[in-house]
């Protein structure tokens, strides 16, 4: 399968190239997308050899939940691995990866923003493995509904990954750095900004001494509309409506926070702006 | 019951004001909360007389639905019925409201912004009824899980509105007119602001030719977190970890787009000053 786009989901139950060796996986880092991949790959048959971390308590705990044996040295890391997935902070990504040392595995990187040439030189066979989902330590995620993009240094690596990651998703991407990168911004504005509305909304209610669980619902249903519409044809509330005299009602009594009422402006007229 | 404010959802089953009379009730609109409400009045065994709309078609559509007869003139409004709800854009409520007659029946309206006070000398008996939900007249949505906020020029009108929303909510709330924008000003950003987040997310998607599906599970996790979770507690991001490395990786790529670099940047510096 060559390196190219592909827009919609991969028939994964029709590829030829589900059917791949049992691998032997290193995990390098114990944050929360080390420990929902771990978990999942375990699940799906894969042999887990060691997971290294800088602390050494969740190399542990992680290492104990995949059968694995812990690491808290670089040095330590197995040499002949198929797989290494350096599931680090981003900016640790090139030199956690310049420390070990590596036969003919292949070394992987979960970043969105980063690109696979992060990795050059460092391994002869690179790639990537973004899983396309907010993850919590302490709240499962069923993984074969969450996207998983791929891509590699190769055609052979990115099918491979394209391969493993059919194991543990039902809805697996190829896709190239620039492409995974939109993703990722895109995602910052539907999961973190929103998330961030959330916050904004809750300090509104608080400071009236009003609970949180007013807007739970309406929350919920928002989410919900647009798992089967688009976004903008389910637009509502004043600034899609150009109805300037709620918004100034609103920005009076946001007159007292002056960060709050300028993001309120600025989004309105997004909104507005997005309408034209 | 006085007017005073209820912080907790009342626990209906335990009040004595739920057993109230049978209404006969005029909806005034034919637009979502109209509908949605008539529907669940006349669900919970209320009398719908009559609907009234400028929108003839409409408002015999939703006659229909609800066993009511449709007026298209307001002069042919009944002045008998026991309750009047004044579903009309906010700016219209005053307008209507000045040119139906009223016997002794109960005058309210149903917005978020809008103070009681826009009905005063209008009717001698006035309340606000507000359920805090986004309606789409083709979407059902269950009024049961929706709070709704009600508001009384008396609290025997407080007490009525809330024995009334009662029978089609579990979640009722006293609440006075600050309150209540509060409320609607919060719900703008929980749901109109993060609606067009995945708005722009979508837009930033179809740009590089890439299916919102990828970012669906990931609305859906992130609306579902703070079901139990304090939105501030499961914040994740760039933004957050003050990852100043990826948020200009991300404005690199947004470098096109003025106006979304500006509004992600606001929105990164918001969650940034929130933490502090």
């Amino acid at each position: 399968m060559p390196v190219t786009i592909i827009k919609a989901w991969t028939d994964v139950q029709a590829s030829s190239t589900t059917h791949i060796v049992l691998m032997e996986i290193v995990l390098l880092g114990s944050g929360n997308i080390a420990t929902h991949l771990g978990k999942a790959l375990k699940m799906a048959g894969q042999n887990i050899s060691q997971v290294w971390s800088r602390n050494n308590e969740k190399a542990t705990e992680l290492a104990d939940a995949v059968g694995a044996v812990p690491v808290s040295e670089l040095s330590e890391v197995s040499y002949s691995a198929d797989l290494y997935i350096l599931a680090v902070n981003d900016d640790a990504i090139r030199s956690v990866a310049e420390q070990i040392s590596i036969s003919d595995g292949l070394l992987v990187h979960t970043s969105g923003t980063t690109g696979l040439d992060v990795l050059e030189g460092v391994a002869g066979r690179t790639g990537v493995f973004y899983p396309v989902q907010t993850f919590s330590k302490s709240k499962a995620v069923d993984l074969r509904k969450v996207p998983i993009a791929v891509e590699g240094s190769s055609p052979e690596v990115t099918n491979t990954l394209h391969s493993l990651a059919s194991r543990i998703s039902e809805k697996v991407m190829s896709m190239n750095s620039v492409q995974r990168r939109t993703v990722h911004v895109a995602a910052v504005f539907a999961c973190n900004f929103t998330n961030h509305m959330y916050v904004l909304a809750n300090k509104l209610l608080a400071d009236q001494h009003l609970d949180f669980d007013l807007l739970r619902p309406l929350i919920a249903e928002t989410a919900l509309k647009i798992q089967t519409a688009e976004p903008a044809s389910v637009q509502t509330g004043p600034a899609v409506r150009d109805d300037q005299s709620t918004m100034d009602k609103h920005l009076e009594l946001l007159a007292d926070d002056p960060a709050l009422s300028e993001l309120y402006g600025k989004l309105s007229q997004s909104i507005i702006n997005y309408q034209k």
